[in-house]
C-alpha cells in the first residue's frame, strides 16, 4: 500500500501548495482527513474536491470527513491514528477552529498520537500589515498592530513542531520535514497555510524523490555495535534470571512494535502483562499472561506474581501517574533491590543502573528477536493467575461489575472497543480481552468526551482498512453529553456502532472523589438517550435496560446486528464503581 | 446592590482560600458562576456548596451552573458578562478543562468581555517534584520532569493577567489585583488554584477593607486639567461643525458607557449611528438615527449621509476588519480631508491629528455631558433615512430577508436577542431594533457555535437581574450543531427561550465564499430539529415551517408563550443570504 505521490509520467514540475499537501498525505497511505471548514481553509479544501473529481487522479481515494465541531474533529483524528497506526490529519481554521481543537491535540501530544494539524490562516498581506482581521485577538494596546502569530505560539506547547508557510519555495521541505518529525516523535505538529498561498505553485520534485512510505521508516539511532552491545546485555540478564516478566506498555503500540513484542512473547514463553496504556497489546488469554499490571493498583495475585519476579522487561514504558498505579510499577525493582529492571523506551534504554540515553527500543527489539537463544531462557511454569472479577454490589439491579462480566463474555476477535474515560475504564483491567480485540482509551490525559468522536474516527479507520470487526463504544452519560452531536456522523453507510451508555446520572468518577450527592456532579436531568440517535438522523435501534436479563437480551439482539447503529442505555446507580476505581482512589492526592 | 464581602461582626480574621474567592465574587454582585467539575477543582466547588448551605450565610446567593462542556461554559460565561456588565466567572479543571474552554476565552479577549477563569490544578507537591500527573503533557524527553505550568503560558496569550497561587499568604492580594485588572481591561484573566491549597486559610481582611463594588469604579487617567482640555477641544470642534455625527461602537457597551452616550444623543439632537459591535446601543428608532454604519458596507443612504457629515464623534471605537467595513469607517475623514475625526477610545483620545495616548473616553464622556453647551450645537435637520430592507428573493418560500422583516416587526423593548454568527447576522444592520431591545453577537471573533451557550448565560443573567423580557436566539443549523447539547441547560425553571433555527443545510456563510455545493460545507443531514429539545429533556413546543404564513403563525403562537422553551425550525435555501452579506464579501480577501 504505497501509492505513488505523483505520477512520474505526468511530467509536472509544479503542483499547487494544497495539492502538494494532499498528495503527500495520500502517499502516506492516509485516505481520510477530518475537520471543519472555515473561510481561511476553504481554498485548501476546494483543491481537494477538484483533485477528487479529476479523472484518473488517485486523489479520489482521499476522503474528507466534516465533524460537528473542531474538538470532536481532533478526537476523531486521534481515533483514526490510533486505529491505523498512520498519520492522522485534521484541518481547521485560524483561531476559532484551531483553539477549539487544541484540547484534543494536547491529548494526542500527551499520549503519543501522530497528528498533522493543518490550519488555514489570514493572508500574508494582512499578516505583514498587522491588520485586525476577524478570528484574531487584537493587541491589548489598541494602537499597536495585531499579531497574526499569537495562536502559533500557543500551539508550540502541545506539538513537536510548528511550520508556518511564508514562501511557497520553502513549503515542500517544510511540509516533509514536519511530517517526518511528527512520525518520529509520534506527537502532533502544526502546518499553518495562509489562505492566499494555498493555490500557488510549489516545486513537486519531492513527491517523486521521496516516497511516502519512507516516512514511516527510520534509521537506527546510535551505532550498530552499541545497539548489539545493549541487546546482548539485556539477553544475558534475561538468561541469568529465574523468573523474568515482560510488560507491554503504551509506547509499544504507538511506536508500531506490537507485532514484534507479541512474537517475543510467543517464542519465549515468558510471563507477560499489559499496563493500562498497553491494554490489549499482548494476548490476555495467553498461557503466560499474568493479568494487567498497574503496580499497587493491580489485582493482588498479579501484583504478587510480578513482584516475585527477578527481572522486569518493561517495553515502551510510560511512567505516568495513572498508568503506573501512582508511580508504583517498579516498586521492589529499585537499583539496590538485587532484582533487575530493564526499561526499553523509544528514547532511552536502561538496564539496571546503566542508562543508554538516546537509544531506542525500536532498534533493540528487532535485534532481541534475531539474537535471542530460546534454549538459554529460564523455563517458567504457567502462572495460572485468576481472571475473576471482584464483584461490587450495587443499589440497582445492574452494576458496573455486571457490565465488565458482560464485556468479558461477549467481546471477540476483530472488535475495536473504545472505552471512554470514566469509572468503568478502571475496571477494564479485570477484563481479559480476547486476542485480536483492540481497546482504545485515554488513560493518562483523561479528557472526558473524547471517546465518542474518537470512536467515529476509529470507525472510519476500520472501514478504510477493510476491517469488518465491530466497533463498540462504552461511555458514561457525563462524558457522552460533552460531545454527543458527533453521533450524527454515524449517519453514513456501513458505520454501525454498538454503543453502551452507562447512565448513572452524572459524573460518577467525581462523585467517588468528592461530593457524592452534590449538584456540581450532576448533569442536566431527563435526557432521553434512546431518542438521541434518531434526533440526529441516524438509523438506529435504541433501548433502555434496568435489569441484567434485559441487558443480556439486548446484547444478544443488538450485538451482531450490523444493519444500523445500536444504543443500549444502561441504568446504573450514581455511586456504583468497580472495585479497582476505589483502589485507584487510595493513591489519590 | 453591594453585599458586604464579610460580615464584620463575625470577627473572623481568616477564611479558606476558596471562601475568599467566593466571597469576593459575591461582593462584586455576581450571583452566578459557570463551569464543569473536575478532580482538581472539586475541593473548591465543595467549599461553595458548604457556604451555600450555611445558615444565614449570604453565600446562598451565589449559584453554580454546570454546563455540558467547558467550551459551552466559556460561551455561557461570556453571555452572562455581556448581559449584566459584571464579571463573568468560569471554573474548569487543569488541561482537559481549561484548554477545552480556551477558544471561548479567546473570543472574550477579542471582544472585551471581563471573565475570571478559575482553574483547579495539580497539588503544589506534585508541581515541585515535576510528577507526570494525569491531565498533563509530559516533556518530549521522557527523562525530564513534567512542567505543570505549560498551560498557564498558553493562557497568557488570551488573557490580560495570570495569577497562580503558590503561597496562600499572597493569595488575597493576587486575587484582588487580578480581578481589578480584568475589570479595568475588560479582558479575561486566569486564576490557578492548586487543589491542595483550596481549603487552606488566608487572611480575610481585604474582604472588609476593600468593598466589592469599588472594583467597578476607577480613578481618572491623567490630570483633571488635561482631561478638561481634551473635552473642551472636542466641544469646540463640535460647535464649529455644521453636521457632526455620533457613532456608538462596541467598547461603549463594554466599558459601561451606554447610558451616558444615550444621554449625550438625547440632549444634543445630533445624528447618530451604531456599528455592528455597537448594535442596539443607541435607540435605532430615534429621530436622529441614520441607520447602522459600517463604512463601505453600510446601506447606501446611511453611507452617503455619514460621509457628508463634517465631523465624526466615534465613541468606543474598535477598528477591526468586520466592524469597520474592511477598515473603511473613517474613509473621507483622513487628516488632510478638511473634516474632523474624533476617536474616543478607552485607551486613547484622538482629535483630528492630535493623539492623547493613555486618556480614556471613560473620563471624557462624563465631562462632555457636564460641560456641553447645547445652545452652541449646530441644529441639524432630522435625517429621515429609509429603514427599508432590500429584498433578496430566495428559491424557497421563506428567505433570510423575510426573517429580518419578521424580527423587525416582532421584537420589542425588553427583548434580548442573541444572533449567532452566520449569514443572517450581516443582515441585522438593516433591522432597526426597538429601544430597549439588546442584541448580543460576536461580530469580530466570529466563532460559530457561540450563540447557543451564550444565550443560556444571558438567560441566567436576565433571571438574576429580575429582567422579565424575552430571550430570543437566532442561529443557523451549522452553528447550532456545534454546541447543541447546551440546550439541555434550558431545563430549568423560568428559562423559556424562543429559538429560531435557520435550517439551510450547512454552512451558508462558507458556501457564499467558496464551494456553494461542496460537501465540505454540508453538515450531517437529517437532523430532526423539532425533536432535539425533547431529547434533551426540555419541556418545549417545536415546529418546522417552510411557508411564510406558517412562520408568522408560529411566531404569533410561540412568541409570547413563556410556559416552555419554543423552537421554530425555518426551512431556507442553502444559498440564500441577505444583500449585506454579499456586500460584505465584496471586501473579502
Amino acid at each position: 500500500m504505497s501509492p505513488v505521490a505523483l505520477d512520474v509520467n505526468q511530467n509536472r514540475t509544479t503542483v499547487t501548495l494544497s495539492e502538494y499537501v494532499f498528495r503527500r498525505i495520500l502517499s502516506l497511505s492516509v485516505h481520510s482527513i477530518f475537520g471543519v471548514p472555515g473561510d481561511f481553509n476553504l481554498s485548501f479544501l476546494e483543491c481537494l474536491m477538484k483533485l477528487n473529481e479529476a479523472k484518473g487522479s488517485p486523489l479520489d481515494e482521499l476522503h474528507w470527513y466534516g465533524t460537528c465541531n473542531e474538538l470532536n474533529g481532533a478526537y476523531a483524528t486521534d481515533g483514526y491514528a490510533r486505529t491505523t497506526g498512520k498519520l492522522g490529519v485534521l484541518v481547521t481554521t485560524m483561531g476559532v477552529g484551531e483553539l477549539s481543537a487544541i484540547n484534543g491535540i494536547s491529548g494526542s501530544f500527551a499520549e503519543y498520537v501522530p497528528i498533522l494539524h493543518i490550519v488555514g490562516t489570514t493572508p500574508t498581506t494582512a499578516k505583514g500589515r498587522g491588520l485586525a482581521n476577524h478570528h484574531l485577538v487584537t493587541n491589548i494596546s489598541p494602537l499597536e498592530k495585531t499579531d497574526h502569530y499569537v495562536y502559533q505560539r500557543m500551539a508550540e506547547s502541545v506539538s513537536c513542531r510548528v511550520e508556518s508557510i511564508v514562501d511557497p519555495a520553502d513549503a515542500p521541505n517544510q511540509i516533509d520535514d514536519l511530517i517526518a518529525t511528527i512520525l518520529t516523535e509520534k506527537k502532533p505538529g502544526y502546518l499553518y497555510i495562509p489562505c492566499n498561498l494555498a493555490t500557488l505553485p510549489v516545486d513537486a520534485s519531492n513527491l517523486i524523490s521521496r516516497q511516502g512510505m519512507s516516512f514511516y521508516e527510520r534509521s537506527p539511532v546510535g551505532s550498530r555495535e552499541k545497539i548489539e552491545e545493549i541487546t546482548d546485555l539485556i539477553l544475558e540478564k534475561v538468561y541469568e534470571a529465574s523468573r523474568p516478566c515482560i510488560i507491554a506498555d503504551g509506547l509499544v503500540d504507538r511506536f508500531g512494535l506490537t507485532k514484534d513484542l507479541r512474537r517475543l512473547v510467543s517464542i519465549s514463553n515468558l510471563p507477560n502483562s499489559n499496563t493500562p496504556m498497553g491494554k490489549s497489546l499482548l494476548n490476555e488469554l495467553g498461557d503466560y499472561y499474568v493479568g494487567d499490571f498497574i503496580g499497587d493498583e493491580s489485582a493482588k495475585q498479579t501484583a504478587s506474581y510480578v513482584r516475585a519476579c527477578d527481572l522486569l522487561l518493561h517495553f515502551g514504558n510510560f511512567d505516568n501517574e495513572t498508568n503506573s498505579g501512582h508511580f508504583s510499577t517498579h516498586k521492589g525493582f529499585e537499583e539496590d533491590s538485587g532484582k533487575t529492571l530493564i526499561l526499553l523506551n523509544p528514547r532511552y534504554i536502561k538496564v539496571g543502573s546503566r542508562l543508554f540515553n538516546g537509544y531506542s527500543v525500536e532498534d533493540v527489539l528487532p535485534l532481541l528477536l534475531s539474537r535471542i537463544n530460546t534454549d538459554r531462557l529460564p523455563v517458567v511454569a504457567k502462572p495460572n493467575i485468576s481472571a475473576e472479577i471482584e464483584n461490587i454490589p450495587s443499589c440497582t439491579p445492574i452494576s458496573e461489575t455486571d457490565i465488565l462480566e458482560l464485556l468479558k463474555e461477549t467481546l471477540r476477535d476483530g472488535d475495536t472497543l473504545v472505552v471512554e474515560t470514566g469509572s468503568l475504564l478502571y475496571g477494564m483491567a479485570d477484563v481479559r480481552l480476547p486476542d485480536g480485540c483492540k481497546m482504545i482509551s485515554q488513560p493518562f490525559y483523561l479528557s472526558i468526551g473524547m471517546g465518542l468522536p474518537c470512536s467515529f474516527g476509529a470507525s472510519i479507520a476500520k472501514r478504510e482498512l477493510g476491517d469488518k470487526g465491530r466497533l463498540i463504544l462504552v461511555e458514561g452519560d457525563g462524558a457522552a453529553q460533552m460531545t454527543i452531536q458527533e453521533l450524527s456522523n454515524y449517519n453514513r453507510e456501513g458505520l454501525n456502532p454498538l454503543i453502551l451508555v452507562l447512565n448513572n446520572e452524572g459524573y460518577t468518577v467525581e462523585r467517588a472523589i468528592k461530593g457524592p450527592t452534590r449538584e456540581y456532579n450532576d448533569i442536566r436531568p431527563n435526557w432521553k438517550w434512546t431518542q438521541i440517535l434518531d434526533s440526529f438522523g441516524v438509523k438506529n435501534k435504541s433501548r433502555r435496560v434496568d435489569e441484567l436479563e434485559d441487558l443480556k437480551t439486548a446484547m444478544e439482539e443488538f450485538g451482531d446486528d450490523s444493519s444500523c447503529a445500536r444504543l443500549i442505555e444502561i441504568g446504573l446507580d450514581k455511586l456504583d464503581v468497580p472495585w479497582r476505581f476505589n483502589c485507584m482512589l487510595g493513591g489519590y492526592e
